[in-house]
């Protein structure tokens, strides 16, 4: 069992309250993928540019995450910059440099194209159909979008509604995109332009997931010390996906179980700035963490 | 097993994007009372004028709510009106008129003395103060309070808080009462000075408990039809005390037992305009929403 996921790998320059970095590794893909190489093997397509090495790459080695799929293009890798408030509750993007990735049309590696589960990350959507066009058999596919596509490619963005069967988005865009502020209304809005479920993400006061008559709400696990949400949302798809990947079943119960998985991965990504807290995390405090989360959620029947 | 509660009792006026009504009786102790009521006995110590008449002290019978300590003053009942945006998410407050309570100095009968559990509703901290020296036994003492009294009241409002076992506050209000953003920490802060347990409540997110080196995370049912959040608060808070006093013990599966049917009060109270769905209630109803914050939230151990 293994996860095809296709997004931005990029540059990363973060300034928080705590700590700052430069250029380390980043981008949803990455967050995505290495959350989700804790549960199942992960081929990974991207695009990164000619300033992208063996360090940027040490990342990525001794995981199960395959680079057959990394495109190494003449340029630039994608740079992004943004800087939190005191709080870690705003932010402001300080630069978006597209860079290789304005030109990005992902191609499968053969070995790809029969994909158990596949991710499309937050990207044009018509680069997402291009990656679905491109795959020959699938057990399940997921995607994640954000505003910017809701507001500028609405239609493309429905035809791959119409193809997917989970949406990952925050809470706020699934308001955007039904057009509806409720989100169990928004949700039956978006269940009808294809997916079966969609999970919303509401930082730190959990998740939620809907699906056929069924909603499960995941709590967030309450940190004492949040460094940097960057990749929450992602390192949250990955946990989710990763753990749907390494089932054999996807019923009520698993998707519910994975919802955890999810909780659990980004309330780790936040701990630290970048990957630093995934690069050291344990499959021991993965389950650690769940038992944490049973704990916090348990109470008696009526 | 009974409530003591004192607060303030009110003529509202809320305008909401579904309906508006003018002069109905509210105010945070009539929403915490009739909540409560469903549960347990309330003992009521409030205010109103001589503009409150039968009409409005229907509202209140055949509910178990004793009367005896409603005092009618010479003047007219504290007035409020507010108006809610589209979303209901931000609303504006049109009028305060205290008019009575502006003199309100709560004189417990002396069948109130000897109380099982004491609530301090919303209001100045040497009113709550004055309660608690009326007092001559009591099992466990709740609070409420805001930012007015943070701000402007904060060394009274600590002595409360010193005398005080469990405080119930906005999640925003626990971080303005500590003075720090985290959540977590600030619950710390608070349980420093004096209460064991702190219920956070977060509106449409639930609400959290921190008690010992115990953390419960309530979920907030996901209505598909919100009206009038006006009272959810308070209608929490009276489902959370209202369940104490009628529990035998008060250990950690009691305190999680009771959130749940806090949340489940609160959610009700939300599902129409001023206290109409509450009139219309019923423990059914109630238990109903208790088994489905159970299935909303359920998943399996590790």
């Amino acid at each position: 069992m293994s996860i095809l996921a296709v997004g931005s790998v990029a540059f990363d320059t973060i300034k928080t309250p705590f700590d700052a970095v430069t250029d380390v590794v980043g981008g949803s893909l990455t967050h995505f993928s290495l959350a989700a190489s804790f549960f199942t093997d992960v081929n990974l397509v991207a695009v990164v540019g000619q300033d992208f090495g063996e360090a940027q790459l040490a990342l990525f080695k001794d995981r199960r995450i395959d680079l057959q799929g990394l495109e190494r293009a003449n340029g630039k890798t994608f740079r992004w910059g943004a800087e939190y408030s005191h709080n870690l509750n705003s932010r402001e993007t300080l630069f978006t440099e597209l860079n290789v990735f304005e030109g990005f049309r992902p191609e499968l590696p053969p070995a790809y194209r029969k994909a158990d589960i596949v991710f499309l990350g937050n990207m044009h959507p018509l680069l997402q159909q291009s990656v679905l066009e491109q795959v020959e058999s699938r057990r399940l596919v997921g995607m994640d979008s954000m505003n910017l596509w809701i507001e500028t490619t609405p239609s493309e963005l429905r035809d791959v509604l119409g193809r997917v069967d989970i949406v990952k988005i925050d809470d706020s865009e699934a308001r955007d995109l039904a057009g509806v502020f409720n989100l169990r209304k928004a949700a039956t809005a978006i269940r009808g332009l294809g997916p079966h479920t969609l999970i919303a993400t509401r930082g730190s006061h959990g998740a939620m997931l809907f699906s056929n008559d069924d909603i499960f709400s995941a709590p967030a696990y309450p940190l004492e010390d949040e460094r940097d949400p960057t990749g929450a949302g992602d390192s949250f798809a990955g946990g989710f996906f990763g753990y749907l990947a390494q089932s054999q079943t996807i019923d009520e119960s698993v998707l519910r179980r994975a919802m955890i998985f999810g909780s659990v991965m980004g309330s780790f990504c936040v701990e630290d700035i970048g990957t630093r807290r995934m690069e050291r995390l344990t499959m021991d405090e993965i389950h650690d963490r769940y038992r944490a989360l049973k704990r916090l959620t348990k109470f008696d029947d009526l």
